[in-house]
């Protein structure tokens, strides 16, 4: 654990003090972080865990110096911004981890040590902590790193920024900028579910909604293994995670790599319970209405065209974008089923509800690259298909935020 | 740059944005961060700069696999806590910067990357971007590091969180466990400076003071240099910066090692400056009452004990406290000698004020491990020593803060 390195006057007017005499000191919150944060592999430190900083042997961590990198990203959850109501400390730390191993999934890298700095609000408990030091350490130690250091400090609101580290053979990096004219555009999982979850936790009134949904929000999960699959495999041009939304990501892809993409709407991978959610909400609104055929039919088509704006356009899903030649396309399939077998035992340990969506995981082709000079969204009606420009729209904290 | 990786919903009401619509989005901000942050070493990322995880090639960032271990730390700076009034934004950088490096040179180690998360609140223009970048920029570069990376996202309050990654030969760490029964207890730079300098930001009222001696507070200066100086020598037992209070950091010390020390209150380092400052505050509150010699000596005795009293419980000062066998004395002061003569073309970058107690650094043997069983701090009065109890007081950002 770090300890603060902050400016202040120790003798300084009290009369400020964010919390009362009773409460818990930095030490004592450190402490319980300690305890939570149990080292597996001991060999791992050269250093001691009571120093500054974490000092991470070389040989425990990688196996060979010329042909290896070390990955390293950091990003900040906070409850204004990133927590819903109704989310358990527990989730609170999941997440924090979630989202920093999200980036390395992307990269096809596999994560080794996590650090944190966690600002407290007035009134934080220990065993808060506890709980959000739980959430932390479980999602870090179920994707195979481990927790090494970490900073807490007072804030007038739950922040908690993560670092993660990681290591990749540096022929195994999906980077964003290689994706090729020709190729396919591949998504794990399913898309807007995260969504039509944060509707459903932003609307306290009515949840029809299994646990297990909810959890496309509240716990999102990093596609660390099957992104390290991929990125070996070498049959994959170009990869990120959709956290700030599809269409987001189409553009990050195609401004980096100067290739276009068209997404086939009808292949959008689609949550049931996600239609099933917005069409109730949709059936509510309608109930002072007379509930013909006609109606449930319109419903039906406006639950789909919301669930469509949800997949595309709203940030939370943490899946895997990613870009292959066609002809790799049997050979990514193949490594998939043998992925849900393989990876079954690994994947016991998620309980059941968790499991949902996670796994097996499942891949779709959604679209491909496409000659004109702009990205598309290709909608089959009734009497053919038409194509709509895709929005350049995505999650931007500055701009909107929950 | 990292990417924001947070769940929300960009087609949800827009009424709570934090920004106007003219406000820069996040792709703004992060342009205006990595047009700062040119990395002057190409071959050290083997991935992009456009992906969400830097990837450092391990060849560039080390030499040895077997005898090297990678150092980590995480720290936070934010508004209401650690910035006082005053404070530019390239200085809030540079210390966001710095206080993260500090960890570092108390463990010998040397900085090779930095990463940061910036929360940056409302009405944060992209000129704001250009200094807080320079400022980061031109820490993180002085002592030899470049910025790989980082995240931003929109906080109510500025917060800014490092990480810091270093090199250090395994034989070459200094912990804070291994003080020895004997050991002297040694001090570089001035103790009490960063107190004095809160207290001046904190009084508009009278502003008697330099810039330079400001910096003691505004722009901590991490002894990396030194602190490698010292690991790579083998003289030193134990180490630790005193980022949050001279007596704390004893503290700490004393705690993981199982030595108790004494502190000769008449060898303190003190800034002859912040004395100044201190008597110069006591003689405004003195205005109204008869200014004769009895009350002079009277304000110099205060004035002094003020100061100790900063010296000893205030963080901010961010030296470093290292104990050494005293047969390595010589040794110690001759390293000094020699490092204060080969990096001057090194601190030559400085602006002048910002050399002021930074460079040439002294060290100053300020006590020694003792056989009673607590910490103690030795006080020379008219007729003879006395001895009390070294308080357990520092920094707690829980319990005191700005």
């Amino acid at each position: 654990m770090g300890k603060e390195t902050v400016n202040s006057n120790p003798i300084s007017d009290s009369s400020h003090s964010p919390h009362s005499s009773n409460a818990p000191a930095e030490k004592d919150f450190i402490r319980e972080f300690s305890r939570v944060f149990q080292l597996k592999n001991k060999p791992l430190l050269s250093g001691s865990e009571f120093d500054d900083c974490a000092a991470v042997r070389l040989s425990a961590f990688c196996r060979d110096l010329s042909s290896e990198s070390l990955t390293f990203s950091t990003d900040t959850v906070r409850e204004s911004t990133d927590f819903p109501a109704g989310m358990t400390l527990w989730q609170k730390g999941w997440m924090a981890a979630a989202v920093n191993l999200s980036d390395l999934a992307a990269m096809g890298s596999t994560p080794v040590a996590f650090l944190f700095s966690a600002g407290l609000p007035r009134g934080f408990t220990l065993e808060d902590t506890t709980q959000l030091a739980q959430g932390i350490q479980e999602c870090v130690s179920f994707f195979g790193a481990e927790v090494i250091g970490g900073d807490t400090e007072y804030s007038e609101e739950l922040t908690i920024t993560g670092t993660v580290i990681g290591i990749s053979n540096n022929k195994h990096l999906t980077l964003r900028k290689n994706a090729q004219p020709g190729d396919l555009l591949c998504l794990t999982g399913f898309a807007g579910s995260a969504g039509v979850a944060l509707k459903v936790l932003l609307d306290q009134t009515s949840k029809v909604v299994s646990e297990a949904f909810l959890k496309n929000l509240s716990e999102p999960f990093p596609r660390i293994f099957e992104g390290k699959m991929l990125a070996e495999s070498g049959a994959v041009n170009s990869m990120i995670d959709t956290s700030d939304g599809l269409a987001s990501s189409v553009y990050e892809l195609s401004a980096l790599s100067g290739v276009f993409f068209e997404i086939d709407e009808q292949n959008l991978p689609l949550d049931g319970e996600a239609l099933n959610i917005i069409s109730s909400y949709l059936k509510n609104e309608d109930k002072n209405e007379k509930n013909d055929a006609d109606n449930q039919e319109q419903r039906d088509t406006k639950a789909y065209d919301a669930l469509i704006s949800e997949a595309l356009y709203t940030g939370g899903d943490f899946e895997l974008l990613f870009t292959i030649s066609p002809d790799k396309l049997s050979l990514v399939e193949e490594l998939f089923r043998q992925f849900n077998t393989s990876a079954a035992d690994r994947f016991s340990r998620l309980p059941s509800d968790g499991k949902s969506g996670r796994f097996p995981c499942k891949f779709t082709v959604i679209g491909k690259a496409i000659a004109e000079k702009e990205n598309v969204i290709l909608r089959h009606t009734g009497n053919g298909q038409k194509r709509y420009p895709l929005l350049k729209m995505g999650y931007d904290s500055f701009t909107k935020y929950i």
